[in-house]
């Protein structure tokens, strides 16, 4: 009987392309939003899916169509992800669409979480890294010039996430380049912990801390104007600590996590996303960390770049700080 | 510098068995609740630890302490757990214990995800399994009659699940047997899943489906009192879908999954287990099912069984359909 089931499942190929209408939810009958994810068969994706069908992206009342979209090499594994979303029964997931070209898998997308990124290899130098991602992030963005919505709100994940932003946003004419956003929430959310835990605080008491730069060893967690509970963050720790433990321990976390799990940070990677996510659809007035465009006006940083500044968001927009 | 971070890791050994203080919530001052999950480390407890954290189980008021439990040897990975749920900030979470002992992992706990179970090797005999996962259950138990909450719930998702269940409830004296129950929402998920499929409707509009048995291919999927929309299922399908497709397939999905990812479920299985949960502790009109231990009253089921069966949910407690 098994292997009858086994049989059916190479039914897969043709439904693969098929956008499955499996679910509906009753809470709304707004028209679902298109959620795409790319690297989808990795490990980050695979924290995140089950969040965005379960309300923590969007909310209790918007339903969304998930596109699942990784290379060619993953095809098989996306159909079993996609079984596996199948088989939680979410109220709140319409269907499930695979794609292994940008073409379906940006059609008609409302918002992109960037999480697939070829890694730096063995041997593999930072330049031959920049050439790899950037054909795929040319292609990435020519697609979503041709179909996807033109207020799609993309989020970089994957690293080298600011390069690979920029050149996301610079193919994908049409849409607004204020749209296209690289992570440092993550990097941001372990500043605050570290924060918490030094000073025997909360995280919800800490407020203004900002990080500078880019997702990488030269990132700059910033409490100057940090508050905790009030009081300023500097009063409360001292330099010596600042500078040669909480700074350094920021930068360098993700060779940490992987030190202690053995495996590289997923599921932290992937909640920071949902909350830059969120925060930038739903409004927040604390302050968060984000890389948008630079255009020279901004805090002396030249044009050009992607670069993490400290925002708030409103309206579906980020201001910043 | 990260030499220097490294070495201040190795602190972690003290502050392991130390409950680090570190977040709460502003939305409520109410005593946090403490929220046991075992097989800490691995794959289907990383799935729903983060979801635990964000308000899906107990709501976006309830701060939670989270207790990881795990066997001795996963005590590194333990802190890598740890490190990356420090690292996502979340708001909910008080606070994080590691534990790979039960008496310091169910300390005053309200909620169990016993999703940690010795897997069947290869050429292991069933009775063999039986064996290795009755001393863990026997010890938890026992740990659970000296030191957990008198009114915690637990859910059993490490296989065998019954017979872990079994083993379980007649060793934590004190607790009330109804307590502790057996996940078969899984099968449940997948069912509706099934269904809503072959007759292109929402899993939202099916209800009063149901499963029996236990969580093993023996299970048994039942449709005969289930609607589809308001009609009933069985006018929808035909029954040589039903005997030859359906119900194999929803008893055998498990190696499906394996197959096309490559791993076995983890993310539905900790969905599933949320569900559970969720619906235990908050209600629901809907039937689910769940494993409940037998008196011998229950449709003709003998007594002294952890077996599935239709329930709804009200005021913390599971009602028999």
């Amino acid at each position: 009987m098994l292997s009858k089931n086994l049989q059916a499942m190479s039914k897969r190929q043709a439904l693969f392309t098929q956008s499955l209408r499996t679910f509906s939810a009753e809470p709304s009958n707004a028209p679902p939003k298109r959620v795409a994810v790319t690297g989808a068969a990795g490990n980050i994706a695979y924290s995140i899916l089950y969040r965005i069908d379960s309300e923590e992206f969007l909310g209790k009342n918007q339903r969304v169509i998930l596109h699942l979209v990784d290379l060619p090499f993953a095809e098989k594994a996306l159909t079993g992800v996609m079984a596996e979303l199948h088989d939680c029964a979410f109220p709140l997931l319409d269907s499930v669409v695979c794609a292994t070209n940008p073409t379906d898998g940006f059609r008609d997308v409302d918002y992109a979480f960037m999480v697939g990124a070829k890694p730096r290899g063995p041997g593999m130098e930072r330049a031959d890294l920049l050439k790899d991602n950037g054909q795929i992030f040319v292609g990435v963005g020519k697609a979503m010039a041709d179909v996807a919505k033109r207020d799609c709100k993309t989020i970089v994940v994957g690293n080298p996430a600011n390069t690979n932003c920029l050149i996301l946003q610079n193919h994908a004419k049409g849409i607004p380049s204020e749209n296209f956003t690289a992570m440092t929430r993550l990097d941001h959310n372990r500043a605050l912990t570290q924060l918490a835990l030094k000073t025997n605080s909360k995280v919800t008491d800490i407020k203004k801390m900002a990080i500078w730069g880019n997702h990488s060893p030269t990132m700059y967690p910033d409490v100057r104007n940090t508050t905790i509970a009030g009081k300023p963050a500097l009063s409360l720790i001292d330099d010596d600590w600042k500078i040669k433990e909480f700074t350094p321990r920021v930068q360098k976390r993700g060779a940490e996590i992987i030190e202690l799990r053995g495996a590289s940070s997923a599921a932290s990677a992937g909640s920071a996303s949902i909350d830059h996510m969120r925060d930038w659809v739903s409004g927040s007035n604390e302050w968060q960390s984000v890389g948008i465009l630079t255009d020279g006006s901004q805090y002396n940083v030249p044009a050009g770049l992607i670069f993490s500044f400290p925002v708030t968001s409103s309206n579906g927009k980020f201001q910043l700080v």
